[in-house]
């Protein structure tokens, strides 16, 4: 009854987030709700050791980008980054095929150094986003390693040598989320989806960012007992990812590569699900999902257009 | 009687070193002798782990003087060196008396991840000079970890904190190894003492540089049997340190802070003691404690200086 001040003050929000898909939206809903009414749970299947440091590449993304340190143009890492040290590896004959930069090397080094300490990752993460000034919480979405591990057609992957070092050149044939079975959602995780107004799915790759927060025990049965609350925003676009390789997997695991194949993989816990213009002429048939349907513009490549999208979103919130 | 050809292949030399001192002789040495015919053991009473990482000082200062790549103005660490990581550290709220570069980092991070991957701290050292072209072998005094604690009026400090975050400043009371009664010389040191020509003692801190190689079992009973042949060069000069703060160390510990103060700490086992034309007064005393003394110009300020006092020494050897 008083829509102008609950507007502002905002319901609490959860969301579930990959990297730098994500991350574009969650720049925008951090600049137009209450920091403090979002929490973001974050996919931590990328989570990789190298060189014995603890690297939580989603966790980074997204930490880097509400701190406004990350390199805009790549959406990942820090701006101005330099490289010395992993020139100075590959001297070691150490891999050098995954970019770790000085800056982001201090990250790693910090978090390992906490984990090393007895402290969780949940703890290194709240760590790294209080020093970084960020005001969202940002949870890992276990304290529990679950590598994502690609099957390929030249063998098994982890997600990183998947992506990074084969380019998602493989064709793939499976996906697991390896010791998945007896991983716990971190703390605060199912507190999150239980007591927030609004749940939001981040537009990231439902496979391999989304899948592996849905394959956390319990994650999953919290948002559908959320259903009518569960809003997804669909990560693709007239039939192709905005980013990354999801249309690509997505066929090869035999998926429908369009809005609606993605809709099919959340139906059971989305009650909402917000799809861009150009798929339009798909909405009756996600509809008879069981799902609503919201059309807007989700195609973000400005500050302008992720604020747009989380403005909007927000009207749809309670 | 092949005079010339023995000089020119030289004899086997094992030196004991500290190290930004030792350094300067070293490098004269490597450039003066065939470098494979030099085996260094190092003082890792230095060592530390900071942020989780294993540092080792002495060996990283030899190894980068021996490659051509250390800031020889400091004597440590990399010529033209950056410290974005450690600024970031530092953000993160990490103490950073310790001063890590991004190159440097490399180097403790290759170290941290080999032993973590069941490689000790020999196979780590020799992983690092060999990449950087180092072509002595460099030997850590032991694989297991001896950190130097300093006994303070302040309280016991780790060497690293007693000399670099507290600049040498608190009174020592007494000097430490931790667990040394329990440590091993590293494979091969004894072998080289045993096998060298000639051993020499670097003209390093007696007390924390050359002091925690002596004191691993074994190693200051392998040089009382090659008596003959060890070879000490005086780091005191004059009555002072030429490099760091072994005259405070040895006057706040009740040694004579000259010359013949280091030769009495060495008698037992150094058969020559080289010293300073500064210090010629005090030969007759220091032939009266059972060892023969040899002068000649020790300061090294340039390549040039550092030559000469290694091509001087190496006419005294076999």
């Amino acid at each position: 009854m008083k829509p102008t001040q609950s507007r502002k003050e905002g319901a609490r929000i959860a969301a579930l987030a990959g990297g730098v898909g994500a991350s574009k939206l969650l720049l925008g809903l951090y600049h137009e709700c209450h920091p403090k009414k979002l929490t973001i749970i974050a996919n931590t299947g990328d989570d990789i050791v190298l060189h014995g440091l603890k690297i939580s590449p989603d966790l980074d993304i997204i930490t880097y980008t509400l701190a406004g340190i990350v390199n805009s143009a790549k959406g990942w890492g820090f701006r101005g980054e330099t490289f010395h040290a992993l020139k100075r590896l590959s001297v070691f004959g150490r891999e050098t095929w995954f970019n770790l930069g000085d800056r982001d090397l201090a990250t790693h080094i910090h978090r390992t150094a906490l984990l090393g300490e007895g402290k969780t990752l949940a703890e290194a993460a709240d760590s790294i986003r209080i020093a970084l000034g960020v005001k969202a919480r940002i949870l890992p979405m276990s304290n529990q390693p679950v590598p994502t591990i690609i099957e390929t057609r030249e063998g098994a992957l982890h997600f990183q040598e998947y992506l990074v070092k084969r380019r998602s050149e493989p064709v793939v044939r499976g996906i697991r989320f390896a010791g998945v079975e007896s991983a716990e959602p971190a703390p605060g995780v199912l507190e999150a989806i239980r007591e927030a107004g609004r749940i939001l799915i981040c537009p990231s790759n439902p496979l391999i960012s989304i899948g592996p927060i849905l394959a956390v025990p319990g994650i999953r049965e919290a948002l559908r007992a959320r259903k009518r609350d569960v809003l997804a925003v669909c990560p693709i676009v007239g039939g192709k990812s905005l980013k990354g390789p999801s249309d690509r997997m997505l066929a090869q695991l035999g998926h429908e590569v369009s809005a609606r194949g993605v809709a099919r993989l959340y139906a059971d816990f989305a009650g909402i699900f917000v799809v861009d213009p150009a798929d339009k002429a798909q909405v009756a048939s996600i509809r008879s999902l069981g799902m609503e349907v919201v059309v807007m513009p989700t195609v973000m490549n400005t500050l302008p257009q992720k604020r747009a999208l989380a403005r909007a979103l927000l009207t749809l919130m309670p």
